[in-house]
């Protein structure tokens, strides 16, 4: 049994976990990021300090490897964090290697969307599917595909930028600075947004009792129990999911399709309308052949993906030795 | 040498030559297609005719393998035409089995956008890019992605249907059924509707002069003359063509972009626009990396794509051949 150490970083806390190869989380712990503090000093400490916390209340233990969930993006030479809004200082530093110097074991880093593409795969709603892509609908939107069992990285390391596929042109300014990206149309972010938009409106809606605390679980939740304009805030997150899901089984022709992040709690109301827009806007031959379903691993998440990503690339190390040995 | 005949299969003709492994066209014929017979026997006994033609034209020549340029999407099996529209009486019919059966050597085929790319990649302007994807503007849109100097065929083969991503929700309504597809906005159809248009309404344009027989040739000759409708229709057309490659380079993060099909011969004045409305939309750790071309192939697209078809699954069958003899 390998055992390994999954590091979600996040802009508010750092989530790190034990797991064993079957997918076990054997101990966990939450750490602040520090990331207010903006000094790499700092922040780099903290981190040493809660891995350390971690494996001295797991002596018996061996570590095989570390991975880590990152934002922003990784380095062609999958070396530095880039694009990170939410740590800014972060940017350029090379984690994952000052980590494995620190740690002596082998130290992987990935964006968190991949990781948690990779936890699926292994352990969670798209296990033994080669073909798939994961949509994480949260702050953001982002995205992970997967082609015949591996992450497709594209030529430089930054494939899977769903968020800012245009769906709308010349529609709603993106935090990105474009007009019309699908994540200003499909994440939680944008859920919520309408909602308030809606109650500010003066709509007679549940919705109401909470304002302004609004967000993607109580929407759904009212939906649920028949509250016709969370229903319509429901329909139309859905409509714009679904296009966007439409698009990418067009292009890619999955054999699956999943969906994490925050919305992915919201269970079947949701779901079905997503599942309605993605088959009207897709072609019948891809669509025959795809299922789209939610991602089970939920708040560990974070934790299972950046283990899956130590996992998986610990054994692929080990494959490409083996075949370099054999030749 | 390797000798290979490409056919590249229209709704109006047929046309197939015989190229060598260099990529020259040592002879080549054009057949009508005979779609309006509406008859598998007879659009098939004439194809057999143009193969036949080409073969006693060039007896000397010994005839590696047979590549088929296809409208319409291959099923799973590489077998069978589906969803073909201009020669609809082919749907369903194993058209490479039945050429293989009648001449004894290996026949391919592929949808005609793969087969382009595949022409491109072996023969034209992606030659040497393992990670590319081509976007053909004609009639409608299509796409081919390479992955790893492979074409990517997604789980079941229709990967790559990127005319019909939506990139206008709710927009113009397409032949497909949907509402706002990148094709109905990117299109060869779509620039010289939208250039008819404004001949109709009135404005005063040099285009006036060619209606109602404009093509996009023309828009673009008269748009290079400095005829203001023709340049606003050019970036127009430059804009949606740019958004929808910006989506796709956001996705798949590939090397090089490669623009065929009929459009791809307006020239600079389309090519700028295209890259100027990809740059703003596309991220920029991506952009920094891609390159945006138009393909060289041009008139010969069919036949060369078809070749290259022909002589890479060639090659493919031969590596996989001899790998499991080496097992």
């Amino acid at each position: 049994m390998e055992y390994v150490i999954g590091m979600d970083l996040g802009g508010t806390t750092i989530k790190l976990g034990i797991v064993n190869s079957e997918g076990k989380i054997i101990d966990s712990l939450i750490y602040p990021t520090l990331a207010e503090s903006n000094s790499i000093d700092t922040i780099y400490k903290n981190m040493i300090n809660a891995v350390n916390d971690l494996i001295s209340r797991n002596k018996k233990i061996k570590i095989d490897s570390i991975g880590i969930g990152s934002p922003g993006v990784i380095s062609p030479d999958e070396e530095k964090i880039l694009g990170i809004s939410n740590i800014p200082v972060l940017n350029g530093f090379p984690l994952a290697k000052e980590i494995e110097k620190d740690f002596g074991v082998p130290t992987y880093i990935d964006n968190d969307a991949n990781s948690a593409a990779r936890g699926e795969y292994l352990f969670g709603a798209a296990k033994g599917k080669d073909n798939f892509f994961m949509v994480t609908l949260g702050t953001g939107v982002g995205g992970a595909i997967f082609i015949n069992g591996k992450l497709y990285k594209g030529y430089t390391n930054f494939a899977g930028e769903i968020g800012h596929m245009i769906i709308v042109t010349d529609g709603k300014f993106c935090t990105c600075g474009n007009f019309g990206c699908w994540e200003s149309y499909a994440s939680a972010t944008a859920m919520v947004k309408k909602a308030k938009t809606l109650v500010e409106r003066g709509y007679e809606t549940s919705l109401s009792l909470y304002y302004p605390e609004l967000n993607a679980k109580i929407i759904v939740d009212e939906a649920r129990k028949g509250d016709e304009i969370a229903v319509d805030v429901v329909v139309e997150i859905g409509k714009y999911v679904g296009i966007g899901i439409a698009n990418l089984i067009n292009i890619l022709n999955p054999h699956y399709v999943v969906i994490g992040g925050g919305l992915s709690h919201a269970g079947d109301i949701l779901l079905n309308e997503i599942k309605h827009y993605s088959k009207v806007n897709t072609r019948p031959f891809s669509w025959d052949v795809v299922d789209i379903v939610m991602a089970q691993l939920g708040n560990q998440a974070g934790i299972m993906g950046s283990a899956a990503l130590a996992l998986m690339e610990n054994t692929e190390k080990k494959s490409s030795k083996k075949e370099s040995n054999e030749k």
